[in-house]
Formats: C-alpha cells, structure tokens, sequence
C-alpha cells in the first residue's frame, strides 16, 4: 500500500476513534492512563529492550551525546512517565464544562460547553517520553491522535504504542484513539499533512527547521513556536541581588530550552554597578557574555555582539547584553528582535512594573521571576502539550484546556426570533 | 506601483498602526466611535452619491434585485449603522481584562490578561454596513484591520473608509488602522493574502465559492464557515404546536441565511401526526417540501430528496424532511450530512435533550427553540464579527472575545526555578 493510502486509512480510523473518545466517561479514561501507568513499569524490559535497538543505530550513526541522552528509555524516565500518566489522571476533566450559562431576556438559557478537538496530530523530534506525555494530554482530553515521532526513536516509540493501545482496549476505549505511524520516511508525513478532512489540529515540536517544513507542507490549523529568544530588562531602581539571581537562574538552569534568557538589557543607570558582579558570576557558571558598545565600555573583556546576536536563540552557555536608556528602548528592542516567548523585567518601580505588563505582548510577560517559569506545569495547568507564540486559538503554554473548544449550548422553552 | 508593493505597503502600515491601537485608552476608542455615528448622519449625502454611482454600475451589469437590496444605503441603512457603532461603543472593552489570576504555591501571582491578535482582514461581499460593522468591533477589540469589500460596493465602501479614517483622526488614533483596499481586482487580494508575517489573521464572509478561494490561497490563520446545513431532530414526545411555530420560524423568518433550517429529522412516532399540519403550514408560506420515503408515504403530494438534498443549503424556502427511528438516528443523520453549524432537538423527554446537548458537537446546539438564535446578538456577544465552524480559536458566532487572544503575565518577588 502506497504512502497516500496507508496514510488516509490512519487518518480515518482516528476520526472514528474521535468520535467514540470525544463521548467516553472520565472514569474509563482515568483508568486507562492508570492501567498504562502501571504497566510502563511491569513491563519496563519491553521498552529497554526496545530503546536498545534505537540506542545502537543512533551509536552506529555517531549522533551527538545529548541526543543520545534525551533518546535513552532507562528506570529513571520510565518512573517519570509513569507519574506523570498519575499526574494526568488526577487532573480535572476539561471536556463537558458549561461556563458563562446565563438568561436571556426572552428566557432561553445560554452558555459554552467544553468539547473536544477531534483528531490531532503530533510531529516530534527525539525524546520518546513525549509519546506518552502527548497520548496521556489528547485521551484525557477527549481527543484522538496521531503521533510521528523522529526516526531515531522508532522502535521505542512502536514499544509505548503497544502498550498504550493494550491500555485502552482494556478500558473499552478504541485503539485507534492513540495511533503511533510506524514510517520512518518524510514522505509519509508529507501525506497526513494534507489530510485537512480529518486532522483538526497539528502540534509540531522540535527545532525551527522541522516546524518551518511543516508548516510549509499543510493547510491543517498548525499550533507552533518556532524558537524563545527570551529577554530580561534590569531596571535602574532594581534589587540588585535578586536581579542577579534570576538572570543566573534563566541563562543557566537549562541553557537547552525554550524559555532561557537570550538577552539582557540593562538601565544605563544600573549598568556600572550591576553588569561587573553578574560578569563574574556568569563567567563562574561558564556563560559567554556578547556586549553592546555601552557594555564594552564596563566589560571591555567581552566580546562584541552583532546584529545577528540580538535575533540569536543560543540555547547554549551564551548571553547578548546591551545597554539601554530606559523601559521605552528596552520595550523597543523586544519588539524588533522578540519571537513573542517570554520577557520578563526586573524593578522595584511600580509604574514600569504596570507599563511593562501592559505593553508587551509576549504570551508569557513576568515581573521579578525567572523566565523559566514559562512553562504550563509552573503556571498551574497541570500539564503541558506545548508553547504556542502564535496569537490564534492559544498564546504561550498550552494544557488540556487548549486540547479543546467551546459550542454554545441553548435551553429554550419555545422561544421563536422575531 | 505593483500589487505586491501596494499591498505589503498596506500590510506594513496596518502593523504599525496594530501597535498603536493595541494601546489606545478605551475613552478615545469609544469617542471615535461615536465621532463616526454621528459623521454617517450628519454626512449621509456623501454616502448615498458614492451608493448611487455604485448603484448605477450594478444594474448596468444586471445584477439581481436581491443582490442590488444588499447593496443600496438609504437613510434607513445609514441609521442602522450609526446605531450599530453606538451599540459597540456601549459595549465593555474586552482589551486588558485579567482573569484565572491566582498564586502558585511558590508565591508567583499568576493570571491571563486579554490582548488584540493584531492586524486582521476581512474580505466580503456586496453589503457595504459591513464595512462598518467590521470596522467598530477590529476598533473595540484593539485590532488595525485591511477591508476588502466587493467590487461592487468600492465607492460606497471608500466613503465610508474616509469617514472612518477621519474619526480615527480626530481622537488621535492612527488612521491605518482601519483602510479600505481601493482595488476590485483579484490578483489584489491574493498578494495580501501572501503577507503572513504582517496579517494575524483572515476572515472571509460570503458564499462558499469566495470562502473556498481564500483559504486556497492563503497560509494566514483563517475563521470560516462555509456553509450552515442546520437540523431540527422533532422528537416523538414533543409540544407539536410549539415545534410547528419552532420549523415554522427556522424555515421561514429569513431563509437566505446561514442559521435557517435547511433539513427536518422527525422521530417516526410523530411523524404521522405532525407532519400533516406541518406541511399545511409551510405550503402556506410558500415553502416546497422534500421528503424521504417515509414522509411520502404520510405526504404523497411533496417530491422525493435524493441523497444530493441532505448535503444541500438551499438558502431559499425548499426543506427536506427525513423520518428517523429515534434519536440515534438523527444524531448519525447529523454527523453525516451537518456542516458543524447549528441543530435543535424539539422534545419533553429530559434524557434526549441531555443526550442531543451533550454529544451534537456543532457550534451551536438547541433545545424547544429556533436555529435562527444562533447569532452573536441574539446569545449576549452584543456584536457578530462572524460564525466559525472550524473548532480552533473560535466555535460559533464570535464577538469582541473572539477578536482578542490571552497572554499570561506573572507578578513575583524573586523567585526562580529549582
């Protein structure tokens, strides 16, 4: 069967599959994430057993340590994705809430009903515990899903597959609710991309490249960020201290991610005292440091930040630092070279602390706290199905709630327009 | 100058102006608003010369009678536009809104606040009040937004962008934030329809044929519906005289819409005694039935459906009528053949209404009252910028809300991630 076929019939077994999940009790669907979470661990040697294969074909191909590291299934990652399946379940369920129900003056009775998507798609790179993180996400969520993981992680993947349908036909639930496409070929992809019929929402994670492709390649509603350049503004009236530690914490708790601080901007008040003491602690914790002129001129060991650097997502040990006369620069700078992430600014001034909040139009925005809050977890979803800097549907992290929709729900007792 | 230069020449003064607007105070929004009310009276010969020559173009080309109503300003349509933007004036400023706000366990004040999506276009057909319409609620919500209305309306369509740009003048807001494309041609719209880094967001309103054409074309987030095949489920427990008035006003108050009732599904053990004076009715109102075997044989005298008329938005006063076993039937007979747009359930049985409201999953979805409600005004939005049928974003007709998105925004006191 070609790509085109084989493709098609996935997409339609999942639609059927929406169909039945979109309808099944919360109790059936917290068993099921129970009944998986136990079994990641009973039967925990599938899965090695699995990754093995995958481990030794990425060693064959000599892929770099780290991406070896985020693809290893071990005990640890397995306890993880089993409690985070517990996590899951021990949310509340999104689907069937009635909010907003109030009369009209003709009495009908309106409100919003929470419904599900229908059937999504996920297009991730590496790590395999994103498959069960994402199954766990759509089936609580009433929604069915399609996942195509990256090539490296296939035989892991097929493994988490298996005992995820097992798990949802002991529940009663259909097994095409969580498919995962045994394809390792980019142009099978290419196919489900063009399913717009059937797939009611593609989430693609992973570096710029593979979300630019596919947001080329489809004319399916694609939810995405393509990077976090993060900035923190230090303001002249500041706890220099506190400021200190939060740069530290956003630049170097995890250089990797998203929502690490990129660039600093600093009160050209502030600067002469606070830019010396943070040099010697980011150069402590091995940041690189790139400066504007201004910057230079306290920090004259440094090196010098082009244009390029203010656009740049390091996700590496590598801060860009400018100077700046004020909020309004700063605001400015953010809005040229921002990717719409997480800014944060740090003040002890109430009136830039409003100003701050108000105008930028990021979708995470903080005052005095690390920008690595900027996480669906942190923020009190429960859980995290991805980012989104795209304005439409959702901004910034997104939980189960932003799996699903509202209908308007009508009670009349007869009511005609007139 | 080239389509592409105008058109991104349009697109990058509406970003800019999007910024403006994004911030504006809520009293200048409003007063240019009301500015423009009273300019559409106090100007209305402006209008009505512009109209004429419009008018005059459209009967030269022969355009249909109904097609030259939708065009024509008259004194009556000019006043209904005015009151419209005091309506929206009127309405609360949904930009800036914070709501979920609540602290996290480590302290963080976490909440969502309520901002623009940014630069949105609108392209439609010959009713020149949309141009207004769109215009005061893109305004309200802190949108810049592009109109392009039909070549057919452009010099009425071009006086009232004047107008509008003058009121956004006279209370210093930027007048790019609301401009009127001056061409009719199509290749126009397809360059503007390119500029994803400037438009936020498209929302086409016409007949599915245009719909169809924009989202070809365009790789811009889009809000559609193309088409409102809507549903009454008659139930055999039912009030038939209310249900009689209930088809009666779905069918007949405006049949040219898209939330008129197009298919009748009616439980067998009614049909025998509803549909005979049902049928009286509607032949009375000059409506042509369409039935299935089982109609005919209570209704020999109507036609026989074929399969085409289940699919079918007949916006004229023809209905198709099915006699279903019951409940299940009609919600299959929905899914198969519904557009997600809007369905009823007529019925006394408490079971059945909860059933249908619970897993119908169109946008908007009734019990005992007409189709017709499903409207931004008639359910509270107090405005209509359009119905979606498409689940991401927006389900169902959309207001001022549906016009913004949210970012999070996070009040600390130093904390950092561990």
């Amino acid at each position: 069967m070609d790509n085109k076929t084989r493709m098609l019939q996935t997409a339609m077994k999942a639609k059927a599959a929406a169909a039945v999940i979109a309808r099944a009790a919360t109790t059936d669907k917290n068993r099921a994430l129970l009944i998986l979470a136990d079994a990641l661990e009973s039967q925990a040697h599938l899965l090695t057993e699995a990754n093995t294969r995958d481990l030794a074909s990425a060693k064959e191909q000599g892929l770099p340590p780290a991406m070896i590291g985020r693809l290893t299934l071990d005990a640890k990652t397995i306890r993880a994705m089993s409690a985070g399946l517990k996590n899951v379940a021990a949310l509340p369920d999104p689907v069937g809430e009635i909010s907003s129900l109030s009369q009209r003056p003709n009495g009908l009775m309106v409100g919003r009903m929470r419904i599900p998507l229908g059937v999504i798609g996920i297009i991730y790179e590496s790590r395999p515990n994103v498959t069960i993180d994402a199954a766990a996400l759509c089936l609580k969520s009433g929604n069915a899903v399609i996942l195509r993981g990256g090539s490296e992680a296939i035989h892991s993947n097929l493994a988490l597959g298996g005992l995820i349908q097992n798990a949802l036909v002991e529940c009663g639930l259909p097994a095409d609710a969580v498919q995962v496409i045994p394809d390792t070929d980019r142009a099978a992809v290419f196919e489900l991309l063009q399913l717009e019929d059937y797939i009611d929402l593609i989430i693609p994670r992973g570096g710029e490249e593979l979300i630019r492709a596919v947001v080329g390649q489809s004319k399916i509603p694609i939810i995405k960020h393509y990077k976090g350049v993060c900035h923190i503004f230090v303001d002249s009236e500041v706890d220099q201290p506190m400021a200190i530690d939060i740069c530290l914490n956003a630049k170097t708790q995890r250089p990797e991610v998203c929502n690490a601080l990129e660039t600093l901007l600093v009160h050209r008040e502030a600067a002469s005292s606070f830019l010396p003491p943070l040099a010697n602690k980011m150069a402590a914790a091995g940041v690189t440091l790139r400066g504007c002129n201004l910057t230079r001129q306290i920090l004259p060991m440094i090196e010098e930040a082009t244009e390029e650097d203010w656009h740049q997502e390091y996700l590496d040990l590598v801060l860009s630092v400018k100077v700046v006369s004020g909020i309004g620069e700063a605001m400015e700078h953010i809005e040229k070279y921002g990717s719409l992430h997480t800014e944060a600014i740090l003040t002890e001034s109430y009136q830039n602390a409003r100003r701050f909040i108000k105008e930028v139009n990021s979708s995470t925005v903080l005052v005095n706290a690390s920008t690595r809050f900027s996480d669906g977890f942190e923020l009190g979803l429960g859980a995290e199905i991805g980012i989104s800097t795209t304005k439409l549907h959702a901004f910034g992290p997104m939980g189960l709630e932003e799996l699903t929709t509202r209908k308007f729900i009508i009670y009349g007792n007869g009511q005609v327009r007139t």
